[in-house]
């Protein structure tokens, strides 16, 4: 092959309507080649925790979920308690290269939407609540797939926060909200990893489809971020080939076969030929940067290391909420050698659940259940399954059998769980409990045996205080992937100390989350009344109890963090220092968490906000020293009023601690402010003329004038100074008559004078 | 005089500077008149508890708080506890007389906004937290001051909700909650009542100055609602003389010497001359409808006749929120005959507050203090003030006397509340705690003696749960009137039973409160975010804890509610009889209230909502029959889908009890819905085609079409359907490829063919 032609075609090379081609897909998983101008039509699979290359692609299989091998990673529920961008970076390598093996140009994911509401029917596949901890995590998947030479598509721009009537609802939110909540985490990823795809949303964004939306395709994405890939449309959300081009949307997946309408609207002048360019150049681009990595012929991936991989990640994704008595980690010799009994109940440690439903299931290379762990460690155990992975009924037999198991054992290991019918893509949850019969079951073992550590398996939150009293220790495993049961074994056994962290908060009630007011809207929209109060922004703002709060996860260590300085590094930047000391004897890993908590502001701001982490693993009595640095935006709120970000002059508290509620030490830092102000009109507050740098000397010279006699004196009495301070000037005529018109009239004259 | 010139000028009868002049005032006080022609400049002052003839309009006073003597009836934040329509319309008629021996017009007032949150600084003269509540009951001023030829104002139109930037703030809220929340008490005293006027609020509504917003004066307000009377600004609301008088505002308040705008834009053409005749024709209309009223010489009100309806008002307006072993009523005799020591503390029951601050406060005719009462009654208590009414300092002097004439009472009548300072127009509350002195005092006299009862003055919800501990019984008197101190001594001297009701819920915790993460704003706007789940609408439908609910109150009687019947009126309408039965032997009043709760429902519905209520007086023993109607209303939402209330069909749980929490009984009607639908498009759902008359038919074609080959089968399997079932049909071409495609465009076909 001539490499010359091959790899640098450009759109004036091509025919209008093979332009245009190129904004559609070849099928439902290929982009659309212009072969004979060196252009290929690569494959695209879904992610986002590893390859879902469709069988139906290659061999006609119709079943949706039946794909070609690959090693299936954590979830982002599982992956992102690891605060481990390092680790995620690494399972992002391994996916990369099974796309080389399978010749998968683009692996779409990850989806970094916000977790507004546990019962968010996608949140298994999300990362977080908080826009900080999604953005640095799932940044690691797109720079490790991305450093193969293969594509990701960061998913789904923006606020596909729910599935109830996903295709169509129109979110609501504020631009403010918007802005701190549910764009940061795509802006970092676009502008520290450029993403080479980026799929947008089903939903509405106040009015207007994501596909057709010019304010975010071009305005933020292009223009303030500066993103230089495609878009493509989520499958079927591009419903206006025209509008959705010249709203910035360089693809349609898959295709309609409509290509046509592009050369219509171009010959009609509804798309401005430059802007067609654009969009088909953008798919050229994607193409060049693959080829590499798509001309690799015979290359087969490492399956045994990929697996020990997402063995790795699945131990850094269990979160252990509670300890008991130390009754973790188990002691596998004397299990083994028949001093302790244990059972292990509940159908999961057999048949587990590690990923979740919908677009993102994948075949995996192998599969470890729990049973299989022990097995491989020869260690004994009685096993019951106690229930069927179903959500009713209970099967009085297998409870039987398990309380029997439980009653003539040492220690209960019982693995609870949400069946796949729970949660999925498609649809949202009702409550965050699960099933009944479980924690029915779970009590009467509590009964037989006071011993009982709880597994949980599930892809977004579930309700633990109902059932807490009836475990010693329970560990939230979340979804682990193909590795999860040898993940939990190296926990289990303390081979491993748990050091996930809780990536969203744990509610006594879900009726507490704030959003539920508006979850999950009616008629066809959504308004996002709690703003920016997501998650841990709420409960923690607000005092509100929870059960386990954001960040949040136990060890088999103890850690002590302390020598906590901050050190301005310009004007609005900081650095964050700290001690890190592991005061056990077991080697284990701390995240250190930074919040940064506002002073006084001229908004409402959460409480405090989580602005950087550092996982750390120290030896026994081993320390660290750890630096951790806050940009300018660490301490700015999205100001409508500015439509701009805006840090505010003053002070404000850094704190350092292990979850958002565990504060170990909090230092102070004063900012300069970044120095925006607005001018000074007739509607601007008298209070806010006096706080202006002009409008202060305004006010000082109507009070001289006043005592000249040179104009009206104001009164001064307590009652007139508090309406005066919140009184737009314009209001003075009619509070004080002749006298406040003429000392509004004087006040915007020499504003105008003075700012001239 | 001659009448027949006087009292029919029309428009026709002015040049276009004369129509121009009446629509601003004459002065502050006074409309602008035109004599030559007929047309006085009557005078119209503020209320709404009572007349503000202003001292300053005639005799030039500069106190803006002086003024004529004039009965001081209880504020909204007391009267709005009687649930007494009947009583509220009598103190209309009192205030009315008053205006016509003050040669007053119009009387500013009642103002009926919502109390989204209790902070709100003007809850004083607000009336409640549900629109229901607040119309039925404001609707009495209205009628009772109309009823007299004299005018009122129904303010302030449309949420003003707030003090803090009320002069700028936008308020941004959804049309639901407009519709349901902040709309619905105007809505049902201008369709019930025609008040003369209604004066406009400071604030914005969605972008848009009320004065200016000709959906809401014009469209709304006369459009759909049938308004006949005028719109005046708020003092200073028009900013815009020409914007404000196209959106329909007719007068503006004070005048600010620009009529020549309005000539000039009639003259330009950005006023039609017939938008003039019709602002200017409605400012004669109001002067006609006044002039027989304002023509009355010489009349002089019954002050002492005045003086008791403000005093049984002031009785019907205390709330009994706590009796423990039955403490109230006290035993006026056994004290008088020395056998009982009564101690009062508080400076309060000296210095009784009795009003609100700001533009509604008025000089009474003459004053009660509880101290008063008691020589009036010859009951001997030792009185100790115990502290001064303001928010500090503690004196430690004025305490040590409190507590050691608690110590040597039997009894101790402890009087608390919110001094001047801690609440009026023009600012809003911080948090909803008593002075700490205050409550720091009661602990104290708690411990010297365990007989305390509360009397709290206040007008908007303090804290109670704090200190409730301390006292055994607990009367929220709110704020009384000039007559409050006998109402007190009527009540707690058992006279009269208490027979007050909350207009508004005590929350535990004013974080509670869903209004909170948007309350008061910023920047500039304020996010309705809670919808219309405000107050008891939140709380009882997300089953959160409260102190005492909405509609709560004691009695000395005890009452049985029972027999409770539903009948269907109509298609959507329905009658609810109730039996109250009075089961002790003690004269008192019960508040029958009927929630209506209903069931499945498209959208999120609050649990129950107050539709009917009934203040039933009785002496013991007695029974009463009581029938409330349901009108169609009472079931409907507000469909912004159709943009028109909407009613289901189904099942509707009907409430009777007496508080939002105390349901004594509980019907159920079936109602026929109204039918509205919404045409199907290729949005429409999968399910609503499936669900609408002739959608379920095309659905049937589909499956009869599949059997017989002639379009493709739909897949039949557990997601399919999930997947049909909320997907738009658009969508069915990118799940179901050529097959889908097929199936949508034969149900849009036959879509347009049957409906065409």
């Amino acid at each position: 092959m001539n490499d010359t032609v091959e790899t640098h075609p450009t759109v004036r090379d091509l025919t209008l309507e093979e332009k245009a081609s190129l904004t559609s897909g070849g099928d439902a998983w290929h982009l659309q080649g212009v072969e004979s101008k060196g252009i290929p039509g690569y494959m695209i699979t879904d992610g986002p925790h590893g390859l879902r290359k469709s069988l139906a692609a290659s061999t006609g299989e119709t079943d949706l979920n039946a794909s070609v091998p690959a090693t299936c990673f954590p979830p982002a529920a599982g992956l992102s308690s690891s605060w481990n961008p390092a680790l995620i970076r690494e399972v992002g390598e391994a996916m990369a290269e099974e796309c080389i093996q399978e010749k998968v140009a683009v692996i779409l994911g990850p989806g970094v939407n916000i977790k507004r509401n546990p019962l968010g029917g996608r949140c298994f596949e999300y990362w977080s609540e908080d826009p900080y901890l999604a953005g640095h995590e799932a940044v690691g998947i797109v720079e490790g797939v991305q450093s193969k030479g293969v594509g990701t598509s960061l998913k789904h721009f923006a606020a596909n926060n729910q599935e109830t009537d996903r295709l169509r609802v129109d979110a609501r939110i504020s631009q403010r909200a918007l802005r701190e909540i549910y764009l940061p985490a795509f802006e970092h990823i676009v502008k520290t990893a450029q993403p080479w795809t980026i799929m947008c949303s089903y939903n509405r964004i106040n009015g207007v489809h994501s596909a057709q939306n010019h304010w975010l395709l071009t305005d933020v994405l292009r223009g303030e971020w500066g993103f230089e890939g495609i878009v493509m449309s989520d499958w079927g959300a591009d419903h206006d080939r025209v509008a959705s081009l010249n709203a910035g949307l360089n693809l349609e997946m898959p295709p309609s076969g409509t290509d046509d309408q592009i050369v219509h609207a171009v010959r009609d002048g509804r798309i401005e030929p430059a802007q067609l360019d654009r969009m088909a150049q953008g798919m050229i681009d994607l193409v060049d940067k693959t080829r590499a990595a798509m001309n690799v012929d015979g290359y087969r991936f490492d399956a045994a290391r990929h697996h020990d991989v997402a063995r790795r990640a699945a131990a850094e994704s269990i979160v252990m909420l509670k300890n008991d008595d130390a009754t973790l980690p188990l002691d596998a010799h004397a299990i083994a050698a028949g001093e302790r009994r244990l059972a292990v109940i509940g159908e999961f440690a057999r048949t587990p659940r590690y990923q979740g439903g919908g677009s993102s299931h994948i075949t995996p290379t192998t599969m470890t259940s729990f049973l299989d762990a022990l097995d491989e460690r020869g260690v004994a155990a009685t096993f019951a399954p106690g229930f069927t992975l179903d959500l009713e009924p209970a099967d009085p037999a297998l409870e039987s059998q398990a309380v029997d198991a439980a009653r003539a054992a040492d220690t209960v290991l019982m693995f609870l769980g949400l069946p796949e019918a729970a949660e999925s893509e498609g649809f949202d949850r009702e409550h965050l409990d699960l099933p009944a019969k479980q924690t029915a079951l779970l009590r009467r073992v509590a009964e037989a045996n006071p011993n009982v550590i709880v597994v949980l398996s599930n892809g977004s939150v579930v309700s633990v205080a109902p059932w807490a009293a009836d475990a010693k220790a329970i560990l939230e495993s979340w979804l682990l992937g193909q590795a999860g049961g040898a993940a939990l074994a190296d926990i289990v056994f303390g081979d491993v100390s748990p050091s996930g962290k809780l990536a969203q908060t744990i509610p006594l009630n879900i009726a507490d989350d704030p959003s539920m007011i508006n979850w999950p809207g009616e008629e066809g929209h959504v308004d996002y009344g709690e703003g920016v109060f997501v998650g841990y922004r709420y409960y923690d703002t607000y005092g509100r109890p929870v059960d386990y709060p954001f960040g949040y996860g136990l060890s088999y260590a103890t850690f002590a963090i302390g020598d906590v300085t901050v050190d301005r590094t310009g004007a609005n930047t900081a650095r964050v220092s700290v001690t890190v000391t592991n005061t056990s004897d077991v080697t284990a890993a701390e995240t250190v968490q930074v919040y940064v908590a506002p002073g006084a502001s001229d908004v409402a701001r959460p409480r405090h906000e989580l602005k950087g982490f550092a996982k750390v693993r120290l030896a026994g009595g081993e320390s660290a020293r750890v630096a951790i640095d806050l940009d300018e935006r660490a301490f700015a709120y999205w100001s409508e009023r500015f439509d701009d970000w805006h840090v505010e002059a003053g002070d404000y508290a850094i704190e350092v601690g292990t979850s958002s509620r565990d504060i170990a030490a909090t230092a102070s830092v004063t900012l300069d402010g970044d120095g925006k102000s607005l001018p000074l009109t007739e509607w601007s507050a008298y209070g806010e003329w006096a706080a202006d740098p002009v409008g202060s000397s305004i006010v000082e010279a109507v009070a001289e004038a006043g005592e000249r006699g040179d104009l009206p004196k104001l009164p001064d009495n307590a009652m007139m100074r508090m309406f005066l301070k919140t009184m737009p000037i314009n209001s003075m005529p009619m509070l004080l008559g002749e006298a406040g018109k003429a000392v509004t009239e004087f006040m915007l004259r020499e504003y105008a004078a003075r700012v001239r």
